[in-house]
């Protein structure tokens, strides 16, 4: 029996992108061949590739004056990536930390150029999205994280700062548009709303290929992926399919206006019932409250084991919150039917009632 | 029908690799749940890790004092890891250059240190392992490619060059037995004889871990991998189970020693064709034949695209040469069956029938 996963990644991906996955192992579109042991230089993999990045770019509306890169890696490899290819040693990258993985991108940026934190909700639990602070016009770019899956808090707006933005959307990408314009580079790992873990996305504004002046390696180098459409080496030619597959059924359903709507609706039931019921407290802050990881506690201690156990017969998996904030987080990514949320909506209700 | 798969990477892995595969997409194991979607910090992804590492061990033998890691970006980003790693900016390390493969890591090393290339077959198109050389004692270390995929030669003996050995076993490893500790870094793209393409190993001394002083960002520090059991970011979940997939059915064939006597079968097949079919000649120095990529052309130039429309039938996949070279490569990786092989010496000796 399909579990109703709400793990915080990797994690669910479409029904159907699992059926298709599993084909491709066996036999990839009847070629006589697993997709497994396929030329990343074949005419069937340059078809995946290219109908991916297309798909990409129509998707989240990407301009043209953009590179779309597939990497390997995840977003932690970005922490050094971005500021060894983008950042001179004498400038600054400003960050707004709302999340460990914030507080990682900074700390790797330190051995290439200056940092400023220049807001954090740290302090109090990473709760909020910080609203006020000074950005300052002559740092290199500003760094945000769009979506934070350990305390549940999103960005909704595709702010214009003043400085150039990037943006770590690996937990959110493709859960509404996206006014990509506004970014002049947006990465995610994949492993939430695109595919299986082992490839990280880049969308970067081709004014920043080769800004950094050091001497750099070729695969570290954004350049280089450009020049070679993401094939300068070996990439992982399975992981790009669960991608491409993902991505059609995104297309299929109507793109990512419908998603949002979506994701809306999931989150606002589940928010509902933790807002109503008395033995469950939300994390986040209402205003800044994320749709894709919803972290909440139990009111009395005493209950989160007891709320673990309560729930397995309903085939809840994955709700248990990270260590350090303890509790409940359940991940509503783009492949979580509104089902799933219906049925965990009903085990808080019924452990209401058995109280 | 099922080709005959000679491709030289991403390459054919075992039959039962591709099946077990297709059953994880659906659901790992039965517990409700696709192996695409469950988290690398389950029981179950810590046990198909934990059983990797394992087998690895076993099969080569592994030393007490060595690490087994996994990173991703192929050998490509060894190219650099291992400088940066490795040599500090005083130091010098030696290259033998067989292949492009081994071009490129020379010149990602020059970023971080001193390069030597000691010896080099490149002026005769690469067609032999240079065995006349002297190497400097107080050399970092010395780097060997032990198997050369487009020009198809390979060294066989693991040997004491009086200083520590780096070896890229991309295109051989787990194709015989090996005496891991003549090394003291063994690194391998999984796209030949291990796994699906996604994934290095990287084989490393302790003492190793930390020896080059420079600062370095966590997702380039091997020692931020050994310290976390290659857990510090999300690894490739599925590209590793295909690798646990591969090593068990090593395993069960009886490990390297049985392997190395079925590669040996298989070149020996091969080459003996080469050699009396008046229509083909080898391109690698007799001594220095590899058994993994078996490289020949025509003996008249007409012959080439003849020969390639020829095997259509026989449903051969993946022989035309690299560009460099021309001809044909048929690459002969753990995986294929001596079939394979006995279909193309027959496609062979048919096209000098038909001629």
């Amino acid at each position: 029996m399909k579990k109703h996963n709400f793990g915080a990644g990797p994690s669910i991906l479409p029904q159907e992108v699992f059926e298709q996955s599993a084909q491709a192992c066996l036999d990839y579109n009847g070629i006589g061949l697993s997709l497994l042991e396929i030329s990343h230089r074949s005419k069937e993999f340059t078809a995946i590739l290219e109908e991916s990045i297309s798909l990409i770019k129509s998707l989240l509306n990407v301009p043209d004056d953009y590179s779309i890169l597939f990497l390997q890696g995840g977003a932690n490899m970005q922490f050094n990536m971005i500021p060894y290819n983008i950042l001179n040693e004498e400038e600054t990258a400003l960050f707004i930390e709302t999340d460990i993985w914030s507080t990682r991108a900074e700390e790797e940026t330190r051995l290439y150029g200056k940092t400023s934190i220049i807001a954090s909700s740290k302090a109090d639990q990473f709760k909020y999205i910080p609203k006020d602070f000074t950005v300052d016009k002559d740092a290199a770019y500003l760094h945000i994280t769009s979506n934070n899956t350990i305390y549940g808090t999103e960005f909704f707006e595709d702010r214009d700062y003043g400085v150039p933005l990037v943006c770590d959307m690996s937990s959110d990408i493709f859960s509404r548009p996206v006014d990509v314009s506004k970014y002049h580079l947006i990465y995610a790992g994949a492993q939430k709303n695109l595919g299986c873990s082992g490839i990280t996305l880049v969308i970067i504004k081709n004014e920043w290929l080769g800004r950094a002046k050091r001497a750099k390696s070729k695969m570290w180098d954004y350049s280089v992926y450009a020049k070679n459409n993401s094939l300068y080496n070996t990439p992982p030619v399975f992981t790009i399919y669960t991608c491409l597959l993902t991505l059609r059924w995104l297309n299929k359903l109507g793109g990512l206006q419908v998603m949002e709507q979506r994701n809306k609706a999931k989150a606002k039931l589940l928010y509902a019932e933790i807002d109503r019921n008395p033995l469950f407290t939300g994390h986040a802050a209402v205003e800044d409250r994320s749709r894709m990881n919803i972290n909440f506690v139990t009111t009395h201690a005493e209950d989160e084991d007891k709320f673990l156990e309560f729930v397995k017969p309903y085939q809840i998996h994955g709700i248990k919150g990270y260590r350090t904030v303890g509790g409940f987080r359940a991940s509503c990514y783009n492949a979580l039917p509104i089902e799933s949320v219906q049925v965990l909506v009903q085990a808080m209700q019924d452990f209401e009632k058995a109280r």
